[in-house]
Parts: structure tokens; sequence; C-alpha cells
């Protein structure tokens, strides 16, 4: 993940463990307090074990990085807190990595973050990823043509946020929206066809404006950047409503109910954190959920592997032993040498239990000749080799 | 540091940014509290942020891992927090790199975990550092020599621990101990020469073994680690009180008072914990104070650099210049693309802020040659090159 970002021309940020409670009501509203690890340090400051990197990361950018040349671009991998019910996939303490470009609102600056949170998760392994892309300008401006006040939305976006069409289909008639409409806004909801998107909204000169923005994004993530795997989906709220115009979310299906891998867009937190307003886009991923859907993918992790493991013979031998497995350390090999003057069998067990791929064994047969046994433990085959050629023959 | 870990054959382990409470208070005494990040969590459990890592490690190895083949060799690299006035070098939020080795107590084992701690700090760059070797059970003897009860231990020792020597005289001699052994003690104290310290504990059989086993792993530590710049101190005390046997410490002198890097030995916290007690050492390396310390002695850390930045000189080459930038960087280019639409000269001066190599400038007359310019940087030398043999002129 993080030599993706980096080649994608981003820079490492870390920011502490905890913040002031108030930077995180600020953002999300007293009642993220329920969610929070929050609690008065000994100087009765209210501080709270971070839940997500954003707010600490504008925080940071309003108090030190305003000078910077744009844009900026910054990722984070780091520990996230929340006092929750531990489920699967859902850790009181899980592990994030985002980024966040500040400074920018280019099409071309989209369409690249959207690209980056999809090559992420597709180079780290994942073969199964669906990325659905919306905007929640267009979602607002249909809620004002159907008349559904800012507290109505309320109550319909949790349902939207499930694609629970039955329930928003109930509430919407109980709102007292013709049926006809509702109907056309549940096939907006479930349509990937921006054609269809476009005809619904034909009226809305400010709306086509960023539909055709959109459009402009979705161009270049196809053409350029050359991802066409994604659906169009209007319907993405997003938790936060902190965001502004362009959202994303990428799931990982073969997770079920829990499959959102990452979410991002373009939002606004510059202004409210005491800075000067500018664009400003991200996304997170949740790093234990992508382990996760890695291991219900069956991918294969990379085993912990030990190149050589020195097995000194007697007591008499240790101190060439030693002097061997230094000379593979000081050149880039990962060595291990028997610690506990166990016998020969003893030390091969330990050596397959720490998968050691070479066994060195140096007896005082061996060091007579300058020399020391190799055994290699795939195919069971030794050979006595002079110390000085050792690295040779490792390498 | 995580290389040279590895190289040693020592695997990552993560444990949780907080712990219960009683963790630490069971391992470092009730007054460790006043230290801590402590609170209580909104289930009315007593947690603390972790003040170091080897507690969380070991409680995880008495739960999890007493079945592992041994020796267990376990190295960490995690934030911790103390509730302490913040000074250079000393921080409320610090990180620390550290290492746990697990059943066994070789000669060898307490070499190779001495040699690892100063092979980390010479590895990462640091050129002025002073490793000193002592033994808390040879301490403990003398002040029993010297009938010098525990409460009158816990006096000196601060004493000790600070090399504050006519403090030392002044208290020993209130202790009614004659001139001629406060003498002695004090050379004692001072001496790096392990004869003398051998004639000084001359009548003391079981002080005898222990040194003639310091002096094998002394031995080893030189001939087969190569490790020669090293003093002993019988005076090592370290603050807690959990050590046994071998203790080193290494000190980066460019820093003056707070000088120590690193800290370690042989300990005893299994049992205390539940499990079955086993040999157990290790070592932690303050990170931040070693950052300073290479920061004093003038350590030139790698700039973050860009590799290619791609200008589109207009907007009907943006299309075209993500291509390249996407094909640079699915080859392991660190590349990045003007995303703000600027001027040449503004852009040129970003992309010199960003510490970028090399320049692509992508207009509609190079790509009508299916080409672009290349600039060198630090050369200003500029190149048509066919845009198929971009990447051989780029690596």
């Amino acid at each position: 993940m993080k030599s993706t970002f980096q080649k994608y021309g981003y820079r490492e940020i870390q920011t502490p463990m905890f913040e002031n409670l108030e930077l995180f009501t600020a953002k999300s509203g007293e009642t993220i307090i329920d969610e929070l690890y929050s609690f008065k340090d000994k100087g009765n400051r209210e501080i709270a074990l971070r839940p997500e990197l954003t707010a600490p990361v504008i925080r940071f950018y309003v108090d030190k990085l305003q000078m910077e040349p744009k844009p900026l671009k910054l990722f984070y991998f780091g520990n996230c807190f929340r006092y929750d019910r531990p489920q699967k996939g859902r850790y009181r303490e899980f592990r994030q990595a985002g980024c966040e470009i500040i400074g920018t609102s280019t099409p071309e600056a989209y369409a690249e973050l959207i690209a980056l949170a999809y090559t992420i998760l597709t180079n780290v392994g994942l073969k199964d990823i669906q990325l659905s892309i919306g905007n929640l300008n267009i979602l607002s401006s249909i809620f004002k043509t159907l008349k559904i006040s800012k507290d109505k939305q309320k109550q319909l976006i949790p349902l939207i946020d499930k694609s629970q069409f039955e329930e928003i289909s109930n509430l919407m008639q109980e709102f007292g929206i013709k049926n006809e409409e509702v109907e056309n806004f549940l096939d907006i909801l479930q349509t990937s066809n921006i054609e269809k998107i476009s005809n619904y909204i034909i009226n809305d000169d400010l709306t086509k404006k960023e539909l055709s923005y959109l459009k402009e994004i979705l161009n270049l993530l196809e053409k350029s950047f050359e991802i066409k795997d994604y659906k169009i989906k209007i319907g993405i709220v997003r938790g936060l409503d902190y965001y502004k115009g362009v959202v994303f979310e990428i799931d990982a299906p073969v997770l079920g109910a829990e499959k959102q891998l990452c979410g991002g867009g373009a939002y606004e937190l510059i202004s409210l954190f005491g800075g000067k307003e500018t664009s400003t886009a991200g996304f997170a991923i949740g790093f234990d959920r992508t382990i996760l859907a890695l291991q219900t993918e069956r991918y294969q992790f990379p085993l912990e592997k030990i190149d050589v493991f020195i097995i000194p013979v007697n007591i008499e031998t240790i101190d060439k032993s030693i002097e061997v497995t230094q000379i593979l350390r000081n050149n880039g090999i990962t060595a291990d040498i028997d610690l506990l003057r166990r016998g020969m069998s003893k030390a091969l067990k330990y050596a397959s239990s720490i998968n050691a791929e070479k066994i060195v064994i140096i007896g005082p047969k061996e060091l007579e000749k300058d020399s020391v046994t190799i055994r290699d433990m795939k195919t069971g085959e030794q050979t006595l080799v002079k110390i000085n050629e050792i690295l040779k023959v490792v390498k």
C-alpha cells in the first residue's frame, strides 16, 4: 500500500494517537462521543483516541502546512479506535491506510484519486473488488427537486445507504411524494446508466453541469487510467455529512454484509478548523478488513522465512559458528544460529519450525578443512563448502 | 532497524495501544500511575496507554505463544505514552524499537542480543555510541557483602545511576561503612577492568561464577561478534527492578544529559503474568532520541524525491499525459503529474519543490511524433524521446 501511494507522488504523514476531543465533535457532531475512547488527561483536558485520520491530518495542515506548494498529497497508515461492539472485520482498535489531496479540484485530480484507491487494492492482491462512484451534489439537487426537507433527508439517507428500496419507497410515500416520482427516484438509485441520470435531471442546469463534470472524471478514469470496471451509484451517501461532490466506495463482495473496504471523495473541513478553504479530497481504506478479504479469497500470504540456520556441532565450534553467522548477516542474509546448544535432531526441528531454507552445520571435522556443511532443507542435499565461498553458495 | 532485527532472526510483533492498567502496575508498582495516561473506558475498565512494550509483549506471550519453539525472538516498533514534562528528546508520545528473546540464557544468546542492539544503532548511521555492560547479580552481591540493606540500596541506587560519586561516598559513610570500603566500592563503580572487579569479589564463589559467565559473554562479543568498543560498568542499575543478571546501555554522548539511546538485559516477568518462567532478555531503543542523535551528528537524511514529474502543455494533452504517467508508475517509477493545469513556469517551480529529478513535457508537437520531451532537472539537458522508449530513458 505504501509503495503504491508513493508511486503516485504521495508523502507519508504521521499524527498523534490522540487529539483534543473537540476536533472530532467539530467534524462529526456531539453524537460521535458515544463511539469514541475519550477521557480527561491529568491536566483536565478532554482528549480522544483518534477514530479516523482525516480530521488529524487536516488539523495538522491548518497548523503547519498551509504555505506548502499545492497540490499537497499526503498519505497515512495508522491505528484508530472506536468504542463499538467488536465483530468480524470491525475491531475496537483498527488500522487505516488513506490519503488526502489538498488544493486541486480538476477532473484529473479526482480521477487519479479514484484510480489510486482502486490500484492499491488490486496491487495488494485482491481479485474481486467493486468500485462505485456517485456525486452528493447531484443527490442533493434531486432531494431539492422532490422537495424533501433536510429533516426528511436524515430519515431517508440511512435507508439509501443500505439500499433498502422497499423501505425508501414506503417512507417517500409517507412524505406524500407521488408514486411515479418515487418509482423514478428508485430507478435512478439503481441505474449505472449516466444517460438515464442525465435525462432524469434534465430541467436542472446546475446539476447538469455537475453531471458533465462527473462524466469528464469517468472518461479519464476509463480511457487514461484504464479502469473500466465501475458502477455509477447516485445513492452513495457516506456516513459523514461533510462530503461534497464526487464520492466513491470500493467493496469486496466476498465479505458479505461488512464488505466496504474503502470510502472517499471530495469534502470541506479546512475552514471548520480555521484554515483558508481550498479543495480537498481523500479516501480511507480499512486495513484489517482488507486482510480479511484477502484471507477469504485464499490469498497466499508470504511465509516468514530464515535464509540460513547455523548449527554448531558442539560447544567448541560456537565461536566460529557465530563468525559465519555474522558474515552472512553483514551481507544481507537473514541468518539465525542455535542459541540453546541442542543436539542435531532438535536443532533441525527448530530450524524447520522457523522455516529455514538452508542449514549450515559447523563441526570440528569441517573446520579442519576451513569448511562447513550446507544442507538444502527442500532437497535434503548436503555439500561441503569452504567458508570463504559460503556467501557465493548461499546467495 | 527493522531490517537488522530481521537479519538476526527476529519476527515483528504488534500489540494493542492500550492495556489493562494493572499490567503496568504489576510490572513497575503503583507509582508508575503518575507517569501514565490512564483512564476508565465506557465499560468502567481501568486502562492505560502503553508506556513501554515489554509488558505487553510478555502478556501476549503468556496468553498465546507459550507453546512456540524456543528461543522465540520477537521485535517491535511502536508508539508509547508517558505523562511527563515534555523536553528535548522526551515526548509524551514517543516511539520505541525493541525486542525480547524468550527461552535461552546461554552466553552466546546474551552476546548476540548486545551485538544486535549495537549493530542496529551503527547501521542507522550513528558514528559515536558508547556501549556499557554490567551485571545486577554482581552489584547485588556487593551490596550484600557491604551489608547495605534493601532500604538503603533504594537510597543509593539513584545516585549510582547518575554516577554521583561524591554523594554516593557521603551516603555510604552515613550508613557507617568504613572509609576504605567506600573507596574500594567507588573504584569498582568506575573501573572497566574485569580483573580488578574479580579481585574485589575474590571471597564470594557465587559472584565469581557470575563474573566468569560475564567474561564468556564479553569474550564472544569481542572475538566472534567483533564488538570491542565497550566498557564494563558494574554501576548500571536500570530504572526497573525486574532486571536480573546481565544489563547493558548504549549512549550517544553527543546528546549530553539525555544521552541514553538503549537499555536492556535479562529480566523476569513471565511468572508475574501467570506463565511458566523461562529465561528472558531484551532491549528497547528510543527512536525519537536516535533521530535526535543522528541530527546532532549532522547525518544526511535522504531527501524524499519524485523520479519524474509530467507536465501536460495544454488541456488537450492531459489524457495522453496521464497514460504516460501510468506507464511509469506501473513500472515501479515514482511519477507525478501536474493536477492544476498550470503554465510551464509554475509547473516547473512546483516540480522543483517536490524534488523531481526529471521532467516530462507533453505537448501537441511532441505527440505528433509519438514523443515527449524529457528534461533532467540537475543538468537542464532536454531530449526528445519516443513514448515507447521512455521507460528505458527514465530508468
